[in-house]
């Protein structure tokens, strides 16, 4: 069951009605219409399986999600069947599963205060910006994020998260949410840890690492093996996918014992809202007991969660669609990812949902299930929207402990150092980008983000900034920068020719050799001027040579006084357009 | 009298001790020590004549840009004085005057909302940020600031602050902060306007520009002009140039007469704190009647300002410095630039002084003045602390209106959108920035100029993003990036390897020619890598070519399982160091 080749014998199939402008244009907005004509019943079979093994992961994780959202459960619930259905229409990797994420659930937490509304509002924000992003095709902003950065941000965020939930596992009270204060408060409160939450958390963790070792090295079933091993084998691969699942409902029933039994060890999940959520206006304004928020004063207070939210949210999808993608041997287009997640916010934000993403943990399990086509989301959906029709009153008894296990299990692979020796063999300097995001995230996570982006981006610009300059000492000096010239380098420029000309004794004449230069903008235009006017008020020569013809009437166009004269010298030249010497040459001498 | 002459004098003077490094090292630290031991009184003839004329400019602008910080008064003249003594020791141009400015008056009543402690508080903090980018030598990060960007937003800024000051001129109240509601009210209650306010403040205008204009077309001197003549183009220069404080002196008078004759059509300054600052510690913590602020909230209060402050300080400060050195023809030192105003921010915050920076106005007139070395600041320095120490009773009757007056002639010639023009013709591609950054700008300032500096370095960036990759069609697919490949190429170059092998029927083998390629980053290695795995899956090859040996040694320091094929097949060439060979040639083969 290969993608690729599904993909392939589609395009033959239809090479027919190629010129049919039109319908591949909307296959490609609609991707649905690709795979849905040729689905088969085999397909269908994995899809089902994929999707059930998907739908048990994300509603315990969901339940869990929401906590570190600071919203009250159900909520998570909320955020993760829209993106099933949207995903299943709209997108372009079979493997990418939308819904609530760690790290999505840790920023909205950091910029919503706890706040339903603002969260659903947020969700709806996000969703603007993330479709807006979508249709400008916008999707080429994401290469910008190196890959260091992505690592530290991702390995940080884990930490957060996880530590975020030791209180849960100990059951911890008055912890608060900024992390240097957590971990102060958490180990301060460490005496004062719950004997029965402790127990039962750290049993969860040891339980779900013990499955998973085993799903992770159990090997392929062959056909010649007995019926009865296979069952075996089957019901224990049931069990290691659906862990999370397992060790929710198992952690609830010793819960729902202990209540039958009249005491209680474990601080429970309590009371969540029943059924579905209603369809309804995301909260533009809010008017509760004690006051009135406008639509402003709720964006205000959301503030730069604004950009920080979809555009993670983006980062995280895009990161994982194409990482699966090449694992699988397909492409995901970007900018029709932006459009998928970004409608799945923006309709979410009227079902109640917040912030959604593509989920890293849950999509491995898709792709490692075989799924073949989105179709398994569909089956995902329904699972979630089960668990909230039927399954809500049953939530009271989930001690919090087990789903601070299921969040820690889901982290801790994010948490990666190991690159670090890479990056020292690789290439050194990428270290900064790495260390500076991984330290700043632990402070607040967008900071650390944007350091790590900016400082990439200024390694990446350097050589751009500082161009090799050749010298060459013959009549007259010449200076030559052996590559294009762009804004970030000019000072450095006008700093050379200073250096070599005008602060020596005595001050010299230059010729600036731009044959090498093909592009330049205004910022360099505006520095070749003043270095004209420097020399000119010097008494001295700046010669300007081998611009080549597209550059020369740039400098004419920019309609600056100081290349006047040289317009006079060269205009006959640049007449003869059939010329192929490529040098030009204009020369500005000291007024007589 | 020559700026770089003077400075070339001094190194031939120097020449012998030239090996003495401590001293000159000194010497780049502290710049005093280049000009100070040869000033002659003919230098300080000038310079006393430039820091009068400065200082009686700087003294209404300060009380006028306070207003626009949202500050008393006083605080203007707190913030004028400081700047002109750190900078006569530290600066490294003789014309830059540093003080507070419309920029970042305007900057600090956004972020300190009229609050003197955090407007001080903010003024500490930005000096320890700039004094720690000038240590570490951050100066080139302007550079990344282009033109454009810095041309839209002060255009922008200067409408903004234009506008600011029409409800002092026109005698308006109850004008909102937000430049778009500030907009609506003004010219919803402009059938409010007080006569009085409205005839002076217009009047001020009018004549500041008579007398602007008579500055700017008056001949120069000749010698051989009789006495009297020369007496009469001297006050005549005298007034024009002191044009700011004779018109808030007369504006005064008449306010005063009116007083006295016991009726006011005008709103005037008020009471202003009389006497010198006191020296104290900047706010940490602050307690008033209602709350007590901690320095986690007051700085969590100043929010972004925190960045934005700081850094437009320096920009404004640099970029005037840079302009005003290419026209008198000497080289300024940027990260010294950076200590000068970090120093002064840092010092003035003990002195009750908000963020200042290099004004460019009173920087043209020190100019224009002729001044020879920064010793004209002590005499600007010595007016402000005149006028603190004896003329805070006067302020009194200063009218609002004559204020506003001067800050409108300040800032008009700011206002410049002909570049728009020349960017037209010159690349169209900088008018996004620019405009990007003027609209912005009218929203949120810092908004403004980070999408500017942003979009202009995507720009910058897209090149890289987008490399050219040549094909080659031999025995099998040659694909050859042309230039360098950096982290936000490695998606372009695998969708381009995968349209062109393995979307296509049947798939190809393809071998990747990297001898263009001189650096590689962690991205583009693991990008590599999991290009080599995805053909490994098809059963295809994936040749590797033309890698310099550095680069190869980098991909195999990588460590990664797909490279250790390409290792057992290239290390004994790479053993082979003296050979000049430049191509090394690594296979991945399919397992067999």
């Amino acid at each position: 069951m290969d993608w690729s080749n599904i993909q392939e014998s589609r395009r033959q199939t239809l090479g027919i009605c190629s010129r049919c402008c039109s319908y591949e244009t909307l296959k490609k907005k609609l991707p649905v219409l690709g795979w849905l004509p040729r689905y088969t019943l085999q397909w269908l079979q994995v899809d089902v399986i994929a999707g059930l093994s998907v739908g048990l992961t994300v509603v315990p994780q969901a339940l869990a999600y929401a906590d570190v959202a600071g919203l009250p459960v159900q909520y998570g619930l909320y955020s993760s069947f829209v993106g099933c259905f949207v995903y299943c229409v709209l997108g372009t990797s079979k493997d990418v599963t939308l819904g609530p994420t760690a790290i999505i659930s840790l920023l909205v937490s950091l910029y919503t205060y706890e706040d339903v509304s603002l969260a659903i509002l947020l969700s709806f924000l996000s969703g603007c910006i993330q479709l807006a992003m979508g249709l400008l095709n916008f999707g080429f902003l994401l290469d910008f994020i190196s890959y260091p950065v992505i690592k530290a941000f991702t390995s940080a965020a884990a930490v957060t998260i996880a530590f975020s939930q030791v209180k849960n596992l100990l059951g911890l009270k008055d912890i608060p949410r900024e992390f240097v204060l957590q971990v102060y408060e958490t180990f301060r409160k460490l005496p004062s840890t719950r004997l029965g939450d402790a127990l039962l958390g750290l049993s969860c963790i040891v339980i779900l690492v013990l499955l998973k070792w085993m799903k992770d090295t159990s090997p392929r079933m062959h056909r010649n093996i007995p019926r009865f091993y296979r069952l075996c084998n089957l019901i224990v691969w049931f069990i290691t996918t659906a862990r999370n699942a397992v060790i929710v409902i198992a952690a609830g029933l010793v819960a729902y014992s202990f209540q039958v039994l009249g005491s209680q060890p474990f601080i429970l999940t309590g009371k969540t809202a029943e059924g579905l959520p209603h369809f309804q206006l995301p909260p533009f304004s809010e008017t509760t007991a004690n006051e009135t928020r406008t639509f402003n004063e709720m964006v205000q207070k959301i503030g730069p969660g604004l950009f920080v939210v979809p555009l993670m949210g983006l980062l995280e999808s895009v990161a994982i669609a194409r990482a699966f993608a090449s694992q699988n041997n397909y492409r995901v287009n970007t900018n029709q990812e932006l459009l998928a997640i970004g409608l799945t916010n923006f309709l979410g934000s009227f079902l109640s949902s917040y912030p959604i993403t593509g989920s890293f943990g849950r999509t491995a399990l898709n792709s490692q299930t075989g799924v073949c086509t989105p179709a398994g989301g569909l089956i995902t959906g329904l699972v979630v929207l089960l668990s909230l029709g039927y399954l809500t009153p049953l939530f009271f008894y989930i001690p919090k402990a087990a789903l601070a296990a299921v969040i820690i299990c889901a982290v801790a692979p994010m948490f990666d150092l190991r690159i670090c020796k890479t990056l020292w063999n690789v290439k050194r300097l990428d270290l900064v980008p790495f260390l500076l995001t991984f330290l700043v995230s632990f402070w607040e996570i967008q900071y650390g983000i944007l350091a790590g982006i900016l400082v990439s981006i200024v390694i990446l610009c350097y050589p751009v900034a500082r161009p090799q300059i050749k010298v060459l000492e013959s009549e007259s000096l010449v200076l030559q920068p052996t590559s294009g010239l762009y804004f970030p380098a000019m000072e450095f420029v006008r700093d050379t020719v200073h250096e070599k000309a005008l602060a020596v004794s005595p001050q010299r004449s230059v010729t600036l050799d731009l044959s090498q230069v093909t592009m330049v903008d205004y910022t360099i235009v505006v520095g070749l001027r003043d270095l004209l006017h420097e020399f000119k008020s010097q008494g001295l020569c700046l010669t300007i040579r081998g611009l080549q013809p597209p550059l020369l009437q740039k400098l004419m166009a920019a309609d600056l006084k100081a290349f006047h004269h040289l317009q006079g010298k060269t205009e006959d030249r640049l007449k003869d357009e059939d010329s192929t010497e490529p040098l030009l040459q204009g020369v500005i001498g000291p007024s007589k």
